[in-house]
């Protein structure tokens, strides 16, 4: 039995950013050679970042990115880099991996399963790989190199690596979270390690990217099935893990060998064994606050901004994306701003201060009257006779959207909305109002789970983050004397679910009146969600946090009869 | 030679009016029956409407889509209908056309070729088909069926079925329309029918979707590639053509055949020999123009509004715009609003008011002085002792965002934004505010073209529509006392070049310097459609006439470093 020893690099790369990639796995790349790493693997398509999208359609994006590739490929050392890229020209490009040492690319392995589905477009840029398999001889251990969707299909690219003599399968991703996702990659990596009889070697980018976040926690799953160890999610790492390599596997039919690079004495690995790092998963709550976390942390700072505005209602979903906002980016970069209205209760204002003491960030008070009024008059002659509706209460939003965009044109800070998921797929929120702003931090948690993570906070922290009358009082918009959610909208655990179904599980409106929900609720609700479809067209990106988030991930006509 | 009667049935469905959508089939298919057609064609997907998009992922639907299929079987007589709908169930779905006839289908085609670039997402949702081909005895005559992508492949499945023994081919088209389409769909058919020794009949879809305009023109290509039948651009039809099927063509490897209909001794055939008829092309201002009025008035009916409201600055978009609505509604339905400000010049007002009384329609003056104002005092604390910039200016333009929204809320009336190409590709627009509505008409218009336009339609329509002095001004946003468009931005002419090179033909900053464009202002223009991609993303949708427009078509990340 050989041990290899193996270096995960989840790491953060930004897109387009093919400098700024380029320097970051030349770092790991150094820090794995000094950790005595016989190969180190990094995340797909690490060189461009990922996803590149229609970056892809430029010859010169795609030139460039092979520049970039030669540039690693000349600083690798003794230490074997497998290095996700773009290969190909023109109409024929393939996402790909290199695999460098000694100067040199030895080999490059082209995906072979692209997905097309959900939030993934690659049969938009690649080709498919058809070229016949080969295996990377590193100093004496046959390795096996797959991309992210060709690990998730039983008797796909892993078991003929497996069955042509493979000893270990590395295989790369950028695997974008969502909730139980983590679980869902597990299961998948043992059945797929039991069914080969092979180590994997799983690594996972990390970061957040417009409406992804990677969330790293790369694993190693012996070939029990095993996970053997596994690096943080959120963060940056190296995860170095000295693997087994059983010996004498059954081998169907030989695959052709590629030779990287000689089994060398190698110091390091027996004076400095590492030990397998083990690090834990996170609860499902503390998993999806990072999520939301590492998301506004990298829109912020990879875009260029440095500090955030957001308004303070008083209200739970104001609260929550101050906090997260506060945990990504220290409270000195967070900016508040509390807007009353003529409707306006006292605790909206009370209760906003608090948070704001809690969090140590800064708040100003603007009060919205002098252009709501000014408003209701200009536009008096056109209303005249007419009774006041939501439009009297869209102005109000409109006014709040129209001075936290002021703040950000004046300071260059970044506007986060507050819309939750419950609201956007019901068409509960003003657009240019309350919709307006830069990101969409809460854009994919429905409120039933805002409300969660809130006393998850509080809970995790030991202390009173988002003020208690917060969660306890009833929800409202306050755009009118009196308003409460509960008069527009069911009950948030009654809708909830409702929503699943129907956004997440493609149900028809008929499906869930089969299934038992109220049928005239169910009629409501669906056709709500479906002529709103023209608002969230146009709302802000936000952190995709489940299984089908409004976006790229669901593309929904606007115009659309369908009732189902 | 034998004479085949073959109606092509371009019409305008709507996405997911399932029941809409087999009613109009059913009129078509009696009006075909009744002009003794020995076949009828009808779009692509004509039962869903094009493109279904994420509704396919609903199995409910899909089922609901064979449903009606199984409807127009039913009702089918003499006269066999080829019918696109969606065949298959849960994750092999197809796109399909059924030939039905005396009351049932008698076979389906499977689409084998997915476009997955551009607008397309077909392999999204399908799997090409692969069943051997097979063709349709139709009184007599054998038929090879296939549909829109199909017909762009040299040796693709037209060839395969022409060397197997086709007659005739029908292609049947969701094919949107952009400059130039028309041309290249001609050239291509020609090329496919002289490769095949076929004659070719082509239907195309009409109707707006969402972005999409499709522009019908169906059309039939003799052997020689030679047109000789095109339905009219734009308007729904039945195109009905006798076609020579020329007898003796060599054939490779016979396919085997699925009878569906004897030849029967027609009376209409003999009886009233239809002209083919022969529509002649839209000259090139005049097919843009078409576009966009198509593009408004279906979005606008579609979606369940009668009446559109916009800001009408005195400017030359929103006059285009105005008038481009007045042709799709009728000038009934169009209201303008004027909305000057404390810097807007007289004749913003007086040219703007010229425009509605050639229009004939009306409007109302709301100057925004008072909200103006109003903010500007709100806003004092955060802003002391900062010198007035953007922010200023973009208050205005969200003043008038608002109010237009508020007579949208009151009264129902969509919102149309009229920002142009140019303007949007380097943010020239304010979020929120001019960019404010429901349908943004010429998103997809450089500003070089909104002129030519304007003209066109002055020209066309003999008299002065669009006032003589709005199209001789130069032009300016008024955000700021003597503002003009060329302070900021290079004159239109210089501009529109670099950013078709840029955005449409994908070059990089690197390659247009190349070109010979000056360097300093390549690297500015390039940096601003970059850095404002996250504005384009918060914008209405509007109707594309470019071979790349901003939304579905071109999908740039957000989060982007390469600069190239």
């Amino acid at each position: 039995m050989a041990l290899v020893r193996v270096g995960l690099a989840q790491l953060n790369p930004v897109v387009g950013d093919l400098d700024g990639n380029v320097s970051r796995v030349l770092d790991l790349l150094g820090e794995a050679e000094r950790s005595g790493c016989d190969v180190v693997a990094f995340p797909e398509l690490v060189v461009t970042g990922y996803p590149p999208e229609d970056l892809l359609l430029k010859p010169a994006f795609v030139r460039d990115n092979q520049e970039a590739l030669a540039e690693i490929a000349a600083a690798s050392r003794l230490c074997a880099a497998v290095i996700g890229f773009v290969d190909g020209s023109g109409s024929a490009l393939y996402n790909a991996v290199a695999v460098c040492a000694e100067g040199k690319v030895h080999g490059v392995y082209h995906k072979r399963r692209l997905p097309n589905y959900a939030v993934f477009d690659e049969q938009r840029y690649f080709e498919p790989g058809i070229e016949p398999l080969s295996l990377f001889d590193i100093r004496g251990t046959l390795v096996g190199t797959t991309i992210c969707e060709d690990a998730w299909w039983p008797g796909g690219p892993i078991h003929e690596l497996a069955e042509g003599g493979a000893e270990l399968i590395i295989n790369v991703n950028a695997s974008p979270y969502h909730r139980g996702k983590v679980a869902q990659r597990e299961q998948m990596l043992a059945e797929r390690a039991a069914e080969s009889g092979c180590p994997i070697a799983y690594v996972n980018m990390v970061g957040g990217q417009d409406e992804l976040v990677f969330d790293g926690a790369s694993i190693v799953v012996d070939p029990s099935g095993r996970v053997v160890a596994r690096g943080p999610q959120y963060q940056e790492s190296l995860v170095v893990v000295d693997i087994d390599v059983p010996d004498g596997r059954p081998v169907v039919q030989t695959l052709p060998s590629i030779w990287v690079s000689d089994r060398v004495e190698n110091d390091e690995i027996s004076i400095r064994p590492p030990a397998a790092p083990m690090v834990p998963l996170l609860d499902d709550a503390a998993e999806v606050f990072g999520a939301l976390v590492l998301g506004v942390h990298d829109y912020v700072f990879k875009n260029g901004f440095s500090d955030v505005v957001l308004g303070l209602s008083g209200g739970v979903d104001s609260s929550l994306v101050a906090a997260i906002a506060v945990e990504a980016l220290g409270p000195s970069r967070v900016h508040g701003v509390l807007m009353p209205s003529r409707f306006s209760s006292e605790h909206s204002v009370t209760d906003a201060q608090q948070l704001a003491a809690n969090l140590g960030i800064e708040y100003r008070i603007i009060p919205i009257e002098p252009a709501h009024q000014a408003f209701l008059e200009m536009l008096e002659p056109s209303f005249a006779g007419m009774a006041p509706d939501t439009t009297e209460e869209n102005i109000q939003a409109r006014v709040r959207g129209t001075i936290l965009m002021a703040l950000s044109n004046k300071f260059g800070w970044l506007v986060l909305t507050t819309s939750n998921k419950s609201e956007s797929a019901v068409g509960y929120a003003t657009l240019y109002g309350d919709s307006a702003g830069g990101f969409a931090v809460i854009k994919d948690v429905p409120k039933t789970l805002v409300y969660e993570l809130c006393r998850y906070l509080n809970d995790s922290r030991g202390c009173e983050i988002i003020p208690g009358h917060v969660l306890t009082k009833p929800p409202s918009a306050e755009l009118r004397p009196n308003q409460r959610d509960d008069q527009s909208l069911p009950p948030y655990e009654l809708l909830d679910p409702i929503l699943e179904q129907y956004v997440e599980q493609d149900k028809t409106a008929g499906e869930l009146i089969e299934m038992g929900f109220d049928a005239e609720l169910v009629r409501r609700i669906t056709r709500l969600v479906d002529i709103n479809e023209y608002k969230r067209r146009q709302f802000p990106p936000g952190v995709r946090i489940t299984t089908k988030a409004f976006g790229k991930d669901r593309r929904l006509p606007i115009t659309n009869r369908y009732r189902g």
